[in-house]
């Protein structure tokens, strides 16, 4: 799925209608890492070097690549990604932080970069070596590849479990300057808050001060990869990265400026658009759920309250069966904790009422009825106070399980 | 399944087997709660009154009953359970609580005792009105009845998704007098820790103080059913009762006698084979799993870990399809916030070790063949302190979401 132009307008497009931002050039390899005849092993790079921003996983058992991007992000500057699928490298002891360090010197090497300005990045199984042997010679054919791939072939290069590629673009003048952003991601499976199990590359061609380009990505995430959920497990892995080359010319981007307004809006849409993607994407899902909490006591109760809706397996289940059984919302508010006075409680679904106070308004057939849609919102007003907080989910079908309980054979 | 005579020794039995505590008298009816042809409404009786003690769901939304349990126990006196099937009276307002107490009412009338001597526990569906046109006319054929039915037909008349029966009894000799304890429990799905969702029903024929009883029965719920998670949704009815009527003859139960240690002891074994029962019957379960943190920091790390393990939908589905796929269960330990140090620590499935200081020992193929047993011990040792827990959970198949999507239809 690639989506283009202004929000809510999906549509498949080909490669020539995404903005590709200046400077950026891709390759992918096959390096049978996944298995043989598929893509595996890609490279995202600027011509120029570039500042770079990244937030990673809150998982206390990080990936080796993870732990090497948390390092190198700290000089702010990076030029290549490469990204491997199939192997996450997690869990892998000394010899995956080697593994990590030797993709990133063997690709450093050949493009004839500082080490330190090649980022690295692992999707796939956990707590298996990285298989070097296959990786190492690959590097290079990859290196020379710079150029012939699309963005297309880099996203198809880093899906695990993803039935399809993860894209969005978009365009804004800022400053009489035309800036374009550029985002792929993965993700399908083990998606919970607090970035999701997911790697997500953003390219800009904007010139962004430092400061101002992690203020715009932590407001983007917090609202997008944070704010999903499809099996409530967290990975080891979570990864974005956003590469702001400045080749778009513009005056650089500062801080609480208008254009660090209209940069920073532009790229939450990036964001939310591709976190739409990776919930509608949920291993074996069938619709996509927002669950939203209005008049909570307090911000960080209604997201609390809209997490635990949304990670219900019996809520899961129930919107998978059409069934508005909105009893298991009530139960799923009553254990998260959160302040609630069941006696005030109001849900819909779909814009349909199904409960007034706390008690059924006797709908539930017509609400039935609605659920066959294949995007479901759930509003709960809690009329407490004044909060309000979105999440979005997927039901729970027997395809994820199969897809789970298959995954490694 | 009925469990009797000594710990772990699992066999059917037909119900002559069962201890029966003296005093205690039992009926059932059919109400057409649940739907035709199945016993829906129970009645648990002692002869005379009894001494009763009662732990209840800590969800915040709480079913009417359970709000009327929580208000009689407060007397520590009872004679009497009604108990339905089919309907969870939750969610239903002012009505419900008015149809909770009608329910007490016209028992304790016909029985001719106080109202706050009987006590109502519902099950089943949230959010639907008390079908009380249905239940009215039935309390007078199951007060009619009583002395009529088996422990076998309570147990089955409060089933929902259960498939079995869970009944388990024991006697001992306490200061010379035979004791006899006798539970039975449902619960199937909605199980989480804090009470799982359940009904349990203890009755003892011991003469024991008070704060005796209380103390006992907080000690063996806390190891048994809070410690048990199927799905992690945590119901709005969960309820324990132990009604004690004396009339072993024994000398009264004191807090910290030996008579206590040998009565809590007896009630702890009850109610953990009684979660056991409710974990083997986990809604589509095929697997019975236990989760084992062993040399935690603390007892609070410890159980907090073992509980995201035993939550984690991803290895619950590695479970159910042999997959030694420890790499999640790494990922689980990561997220759950506890202290743990990755390169320190082991895992293993039934016996085998997979993971020895936080790399993979290669023997995945061994113990994916252990995995094909159908109880599965994980025991995960973070080698940083002196603190144990051990949670029980299932595996998560097809069918549960099979079920869970059809459940009201």
């Amino acid at each position: 799925m690639v989506i283009n132009g202004p929000a809510n307008q999906i549509f498949r497009a080909p490669r020539r209608e995404l903005y590709i931002p200046e400077g950026f050039l891709f390759s992918s390899v096959e390096a049978a890492i996944k298995g043989p005849g598929k893509r595996d092993l890609a490279l995202i790079y600027s011509v120029v070097e570039s500042s770079i921003w990244g937030m990673f996983t809150t998982n206390r058992v990080k990936a080796a690549p993870v732990r090497l991007c948390m390092r190198m992000i700290k000089t702010g500057r990076g030029q290549a990604i490469v990204v491997n699928s199939g192997n996450a490298n997690a869990c892998t002891g000394e010899q995956g932080m080697r593994d990590a360090a030797e993709m990133a010197e063997l690709a450093a090497g050949l493009l004839k970069l500082r080490n330190n300005r090649v980022f690295v990045c692992s999707t796939g199984v956990i707590g298996r070596p990285m298989p070097m042997e296959k990786i190492r010679p690959k590097i290079s054919e990859l290196v020379g590849n710079i150029g012939t791939a699309s963005i297309m072939d880099v996203a198809a290069a880093i899906m695990t479990t993803d039935t399809f590629q993860k894209i969005i673009s978009r365009q804004i003048e800022i400053g009489g300057r035309r800036v374009t952003i550029l985002g792929i991601c993965k993700g399908a499976g083990m998606i919970s808050p607090n970035m999701a199990t997911m790697l997500c590359f953003i390219m800009t061609d904007a010139d962004i001060e430092r400061v101002a380009a992690k203020t715009a990505l932590e407001i983007a995430v917090k609202k997008s990869f944070n704010r999903i959920t499809v099996d409530g497990d967290m990975s080891t892995n979570d990864t974005t990265l956003l590469m702001a080359n400045g080749m778009a010319g513009n005056d650089l981007i500062q801080l609480n400026s208008r254009e660090f307004k209209e940069f920073s809006s532009m790229l939450s849409d990036i964001t939310y658009e591709l976190s739409r993607m990776i919930v509608r994407d949920g291993e074996g899902a069938t619709k996509l759920i927002e669950v939203k909490i209005k008049n909570s006591k307090s911000g960080h109760d209604a997201e609390k309250g809209a997490f635990a809706v949304a990670n219900s397996l019996l809520v899961k289940t129930a919107i998978y069966g059409n069934d508005a059984n909105w009893g298991r919302i009530m139960s799923a508010l009553g254990y998260s904790g959160i302040a609630i006075k069941e006696e005030k409680i109001d849900i819909s679904f779909n814009g349909l009422k199904v409960v007034e106070r706390g008690i059924g308004t006797g709908r539930d057939r017509e609400a039935d009825e609605r659920l066959k849609a294949r995007e479901i919102s759930i509003v709960i007003d809690l009329h407490l106070g004044k909060e309000t907080a979105k999440v979005l989910t997927c039901d729970l079908t027997e395809e994820y399980v199969r897809i789970n309980a298959e995954y490694r054979t």
